[in-house]
């Protein structure tokens, strides 16, 4: 792959965080695992590599959103309100993908909780008014991620206002073997896709599975072709092409 | 099959009612596809039935609501809240699906209306206190139901509180060649359901296709036996091994 991407993984030490960390960092991009305690993410770090050499280093999380190109947040729902203020700093204007499922537990089973702006990726979105928020990786195993012999079995659903941002994520979401990256249409639908994580951990507790989800009848060709052209505005060729500058900031643009 | 269910489409003239109608007359089932003007149903039917022996009739909705033994709601969702309490009586303790997408269409493209009830299902559940409510074949897509040539690639999410319901519309979905019947737990769940047609409607218009989802790395062997347990409580062995009668109705249960 022509572009190597710093990504930071803010909240990366559960189990989502440490396998996308493991993931981006087989396709080659560099990884930061931030953690408050930037001890605790260097003994994860070191626990996760299990001495294979990949370019994954423990961080503090506002260093790693100082450093990183592209943003991820994997902190429990609980904590990211809490969280990002501080953080919108070093987040600044950059590519921030909300990986957060607010979800509850009952005697029913998981729910979706209730979120004032909507989702946790609209909350993201309003506490970091300058950054370029997308939601996406809900459906995606930690289970499956976290082992890098086994596919991940899922469509990954890229929800965000920007065109470019979106396109970038899709990218990334093609570059974990199982994925496809599926572009869902604008910040609102992150509703949607946190929601029906609710749906798939039902599915997990009562067949023992790590399912994912497949949208049918959606083709290859066109799907590449059409997440590549929300990289095209800027004349940049998609994340493939480009050379190894970090991704720079445009003005906002609304979905079509 | 064993059992023939008389099963009746209320708002059926719509896409999803003829499909639906076509699918559950081909498993085998009587099927009253019903709307508000019976002449306007019978011409549907006629339509519908381009002279193929099946047996499809039309009917007044109340009509249809008081012979089916499965009651499915398919109106548009601004009309449910209207029509429901005038049919709650023909109704009656029934087992319900309601199919209803509440979506609205803006600038930005599909999106999920606010129901104070949480769901459209949820909305006809308080309508009719004494039905079984379920949630399911929000996935299904129209031009792929009417087409008896083809496969309806989905899997089709069932959400509901009585198990022995959620059973037997999991094993109507199984009968429609291409779908999978797939538990999705409690009837709150079905805000998830809904919601996520928005996104397949959002896929659909950009990449000009018929969408729908698979549940990945779900084996099918457990998936059956799971779905016929659900029916299992009160002893009569699924919908396939039933007699002829109407399911009868026990009080309710709430998901596991």
């Amino acid at each position: 792959m022509a572009e190597q991407l710093t990504i930071g993984l803010l909240g990366g030490t559960g189990p989502q965080g440490r396998g996308l960390a493991l993931r981006m960092a087989l396709a080659g991009h560099r990884v930061l695992l931030g953690s408050r305690d930037p001890d605790r993410a260097d003994a994860i770090v070191a626990d996760l590599l299990h001495g294979r050499d990949l370019p994954v280093e423990g961080r503090a999380n506002a260093g790693a959103a100082a450093e990183a190109d592209v943003v991820f947040l994997v902190f429990p729902y609980a904590g990211q309100a809490e969280v990002l203020p501080g953080l919108a700093g070093p987040i600044g204007t950059k590519i921030v993908v909300d990986v957060i499922n607010p979800l509850g537990w009952d005697e029913q089973g998981p729910h979706l909780l209730e979120v004032p702006e909507g989702s946790a990726a609209q909350q993201a979105a309003a506490l970091l008014p300058d950054a370029r928020v997308v939601a996406a990786f809900h459906h995606a195993a930690p289970r499956l991620l976290i082992d890098p012999d086994r596919q991940v079995e899922t469509d990954v659903l890229v929800a965000g206002d920007d065109p470019e941002a979106r396109g970038l994520v899709l990218a990334l979401a093609d570059q974990i073997p199982g994925c496809r990256g599926v572009d869902a249409g604008p910040l609102r639908m992150a509703r949607q896709l946190e929601g029906f994580t609710a749906v798939i951990v039902g599915i997990n507790r009562r067949h023992r599975i790590h399912a994912g989800l497949r949208i049918s009848r959606l083709g290859d060709d066109k799907r590449r072709r059409l997440n590549a052209e929300l990289q095209q505005p800027r004349g940049s060729g998609g994340l493939k092409e480009r050379s190894g500058s970090p991704p720079a900031n445009t003005d906002r643009e609304e979905g079509p």
